[in-house]
């Protein structure tokens, strides 16, 4: 067990502990949509890469950096506060390219980097419902410091989507669960159960609404404050069905690329250890094919965690039939 | 995010956070194997409960805790480290038992029970590889500070076995993937993978060998000291196949009630959420029917933190055939 887990409770460590302690890496390199992507996206384009210096920001086991090297950097800088980094240098080692990569532990605001500029920067920053715990702060960061003008990154956008879903078996496994356990009643635990957003993988076929986006974000201009932002939506209903929840998932753009690589974590795309955030909505809504949900999404990082996020979701389902109308003001915590 | 873990890695933290906070006690309350099982137990023996002064080490969401009021307690005590009791307070509230359970918040060494002792002692304290992050030193200390004589615990005895699998695809997924990422020598986490052990399912018919018990505890007389202990083995190969691993799963026995109630946590039984421990070896054995592979397992607890354990599997293996001999020593980390 990691010292830094000897504080969490008994459980809760417990539970973290099931996996192995590089069980977040061998899952991401795993991710064959997320790795290969960004593979595709250095090795495509050696022609933006060749005699390049390349700041990898939350450098991990140092793939993205190796692929860097792979495609002509001249040096790579790899940035990471997890102790990770020392199972790097051995990687980086092996692969005989310890002249070419960098390998720093410490946060991008104290670390001392042997450049004083970069031309590119690569990141995979990206958490659950894109914002969650993600390191974009940390790129933005060091882009703001480091990057010379015109410079480079990779990814350079990400746009986040939000749809309806049908979901009222699984909505009932996990909410419905909680209102007789073993003859018990216990709705305490379902109402954090309903203010937790779920991070699970969603089936195409229960997508009910089209899909609309809330967010884009563009990495050359994007500032920290708009980490937190609000977004009217309407989803546009494409059957009769019922909806339980709203979904959200994010793609993501490689766009400097000489072919535009892109690519998604929703349910219409090949798995990713992302998957989707699911919010599920207390009132079950009765829709039919060209009924409209409009409303407004807010989010804000938590005052006190800031990577931690508070999302408000407020909608009005208006349809042609009164008795149908519902409507709702939810607040989650991720 | 739960202020404990904000001292953790980013990627650990992040990795964690992808459940929600009772994760674990969902997952530990749909486990129906467990959950009943205590049930079963409990609700069997009104004739031992009823009137008695029962106490619940680590109660979590007080589920054994109200099944003991149902059996008849006159009164329960639930501790726990975690926060979670104060959900298990609000659930006591709700099904009107809250004049007959007492939740206490720390830890058992600490806290200040409402009786000089307690009659019964129940617990759900076993962790994966029965001992790995186990409560039950804190349960043998509750023993022994607050049971009276002839007092009973449930459960009372566990069980752990160990046997030999065929596994090569998934040990070629999980280990032999870091010889080979994306063009990279992952070599040096390939070593880290062979010394943790795997919490995972494994199918019955991937068992080779004959299971052999390798301890047997009986919680009214095991002392912390017997937690670190050394079993030799001999297991019975069944079938011509290759080992590629052993794994070790336990039982659990509630032998104070009227009909005995065992559950076992073995690939012939239906799943748990301690599933079973993987110990991957390095060397592939080459097995015929009548084969015997001879060795020595040794536990402890880890210096640093004495819920980790240290694990070291000898093994010999010495068929008649001299080809196929084979033979080594592993540690292990969980």
């Amino acid at each position: 067990m990691d010292d830094k887990l000897a504080g969490m409770e008994h459980s809760e460590a417990h539970y973290f502990n099931s996996y192995n302690h590089h069980g977040i890496h061998e899952e991401m390199l795993k991710d064959e949509v997320r790795t290969k992507s960004y593979r595709d996206a250095i090795y495509q384009n050696r022609h933006l890469f060749k005699d390049k210096v390349v700041l990898d920001v939350g450098c991990g086991t140092s793939i993205l950096s190796m692929f860097a090297v792979k495609a002509g950097a001249k040096h790579v800088i790899g940035v990471d506060m997890s102790s990770i980094i020392e199972k790097a240098r051995e990687i980086v080692e092996v692969n005989g390219m310890s002249d070419k990569i960098t390998l720093l532990q410490g946060k991008m605001e104290e670390v001392q980097l042997p450049f004083p500029k970069v031309d590119i920067i690569i990141s995979e920053w990206m958490g659950y419902f894109l914002l969650y715990e993600s390191m974009l702060d940390t790129v933005l960061y060091a882009r703001d410091k480091y990057l010379v003008p015109n410079g480079l990154i990779f990814p350079d956008k990400a746009t986040l989507f939000l749809a309806g879903i049908e979901d009222g078996e699984y909505k009932e496994e996990k909410i419905g669960f909680w209102d007789n356990v073993y003859g018990f009643d216990y709705t305490p635990l379902k109402q954090t159960a309903l203010t937790e957003p779920l991070v699970d993988t969603v089936e195409l076929k229960a997508v009910v609404t089209d899909p609309t986006p809330i967010l884009t974000l563009d990495l050359y201009t994007v500032q920290p404050s708009d980490l937190a932002f609000s977004s009217t939506f309407a989803l546009n209903v494409r059957r009769e069905d019922f909806v339980h929840a709203l979904i959200a998932w994010f793609d993501i753009d490689f766009t400097a690329c000489h072919k535009p690589i892109r690519f998604s974590t929703g349910p219409h795309s090949k798995y990713t250890h992302w998957k989707q955030t699911v919010f599920y909505i207390q009132d079950v809504l009765t829709v039919e094919a060209g009924d409209k949900i409009t409303g407004l999404l807010e989010n804000k990082p938590n005052s006190k965690n800031k990577r931690d996020l508070d999302i408000k979701i407020s909608y009005e389902f208006e349809p042609a039939d009164p008795t149908r109308k519902a409507g709702g003001s939810y607040e989650y915590k991720m």
